[in-house]
């Protein structure tokens, strides 16, 4: 049997415990897992990509078989370098699931093999979502039940720094 | 019996017939209410600070043990300084039902005595926002269906200053 | 100040730790809680009438200025009788909201006074209902950690009874 | 690497394209498939389950590593019976979606060790549900678009014989 | 041109403003209106058809170019036998909506060229729905702004004969 | 009988086979459909007006009795200037539904005659956005299947001149 690969793509602005108990998950049903650090430019994010890469790599030290990447293209051509099928996905809430949906379908009409797997964090992890943490962290507010506890001296240099 | 105070928060750019079904029926539960207007600084909002709360102090004229603050930390900070646990929001559709649902857990994440209450607005003020009455006001459409009457000359005006 | 009562209807079929929750925010925020039991001959509850009203009793013996009655009459003419205006329920995902949106102003267009406040469970009793300890328990699973501990007894000698 | 079993729970009443297209990604994204007929009396099934189980022999005759079963138990103890922790659903909409929330969070309150993956049918399938079909057989009208050609003559006799 | 003759089917267990209000508009848009009248035994009806007929022949007595009829075969169908292809529907909330696609293209699946349309009730109507009528009916209470004036009598005389 | 004229107001930033699918069924339904390109400079457009315009040309050159605007009005006075009172909108999803049903329900309150009709797109284009099409030509990805044909040339002179 070929090994199975997950990939799992995000931009992680920062990574949250929703992400690791995915990520985790993704581990435990597949072989491998490969999470894909959008650079999201778009977006503005928060924190650098490096910097949302480093994050990733301290919460995850306890994972087996992963490894984190970045990447700039559209996801299917990322898989097909990657030489996966299997995109792994996080479900929380409704609107999720429509932008989810709309994103699977796409996906599929660039390459009708990808298959997206969706996955629901467990309850405790339900409502985090990263932008709930930056607005958080833009008022000084405590976000250390909310990530890795280990990312947390990260996050607090990285207000410094920014001086938000 | 100690007086229960609900906190009421939200933007309010501008103030909406909305805003106040919610207001009165908040004054018709509670002992008293708090309208908290937000900074909200990374919205861009049409009006400042100053004019939205103006707009509500005439818009609420009427009510009777109410209090208009403004604040930019974070809610459940604001909560702890007033010195109460009781948050009124609005719930209007699904997308709102949403957003408030990953907030109040966001909120009970960081004090979980916080209790946030959730009214529907009556029909006719079921579908009003903020946004729709911005949209008609930009496009110098008649909103004075949607928001108290007694706001109507300072919105015009605003118009006139702000040239839209 | 006249105290606040809140009516907080429902069939408790039987009653779970999510119903708790929602009793127990009530009496914080209000000053007397009436938990009101529809008879809801028409949904055939797989526990009778008193057997519901007499675990509501067992789970609630902790909580203060609680009363437990029945009714098979319209909400609003409940209403009207206790002499209170306000009705609690419980928000848990979508279907729920709209179910509850349509009750809600069903209920507003009978009594344009009725004040309907929804309340979300905390997180860990956000997905629990009746419905599925009912289906857990036809077949013999565990439900202790969906139900008061103090229920479990006479839930299990149901089943007995009932041959289930 | 052991094999990674995924197990397919439903009625299947009867089984449907949208199905057979969960049931074939599936089989390409783990090393074998369980279907589990659910006996689901208390639906009142308009296919008995024999039938149930023989037509999805019959449509996914041209699937390896699959095996069909059928199941009167809970979930989370069928699973513990087959050795498996992984259970595939499909989802299709968002009444669908929030269905599978509570029944995902209802199991993996039984046995965290659960893991619930979802996939989405493809298009052409988005829609089709068993109770459509049902709706269509009931006036005589054409399903060969909706189920698997090879199950369209036992559709057929069965009608006969059931006089519908 | 050729007259635009719109499809409205429905159970109409009873008619009820929201139907009005959606029979007026379809009356605005196109050349004429047929009101079917779905036999829906399987729904166990709380009215039996020919009352049903009765009450919307009563309540649509000002509408000009409208037809009442009844069906117990597929829309489809019944659309061919006709010979119009635009089906109307009236959409109220989330849940309308998702059964609303389903059967949407269910039936675009069994006839490609049939057109459905969506319109959705003026506010005041847009959470009536005829279960929310019959369960105010089977407690005596008032449905008068529910329903159109007209049906009143003899909706309240049915009462008298069930004995409700 | 006077000519039902249609007026599918949007931005098409770009058109895409979703849009040509509603124009075609609109088409089908009434007398004439004119296409209304708002300005939408707020959302920042990806095409310039003259651009989305020249490319809507180019795609409905096929279809009769239709007409291509633009405008930077509120839709109701844009109805009123054209003298039509019937407005399509296609309906793709539960996000999109909500969204519709507040502008809706904004249009309405400015103009109690205008009618909202909502048409679903077929299969295929459930799913399409100029949204997602605009993220896959970011990536100078593949939207020949997206987008109509004929202004495949067009869309990828575009991003040569943007050098995107």
């Amino acid at each position: 049997m070929k090994p199975k690969i997950a990939l799992y793509p995000g931009t992680f602005d920062p990574i949250t415990n929703g992400h690791i108990d995915i990520i985790e998950r993704a581990g435990n049903i597949f072989d491998g897992v490969i999470v894909a650090v959008a650079e999201s430019s778009a977006k503005q994010p928060m924190f650098p990509l490096d910097k949302r890469k480093k994050l990733i790599e301290i919460a995850t030290a306890h994972c087996k078989n992963l490894q984190i990447i970045s990447f700039d293209n559209l996801l299917v051509d990322l898989a097909e370098e990657i030489g996966t099928k299997i995109i792994v996905r996080g479900l929380r809430a409704v609107s999720d699931f429509e932008y989810e949906l709309q994103m699977g379908y796409a996906n599929a009409s660039l390459d009708p093999e990808i298959e997206t797997i969706y996955l629901m964090p467990n309850l405790p992890n339900a409502f985090i979502s990263s932008s709930v943490v930056r607005t958080i962290l833009c008022h000084n507010g405590n976000v250390s039940h909310l990530v890795p506890k280990s990312i947390m001296p990260l996050l607090k240099s990285e207000n410094d720094v920014l001086d938000i």
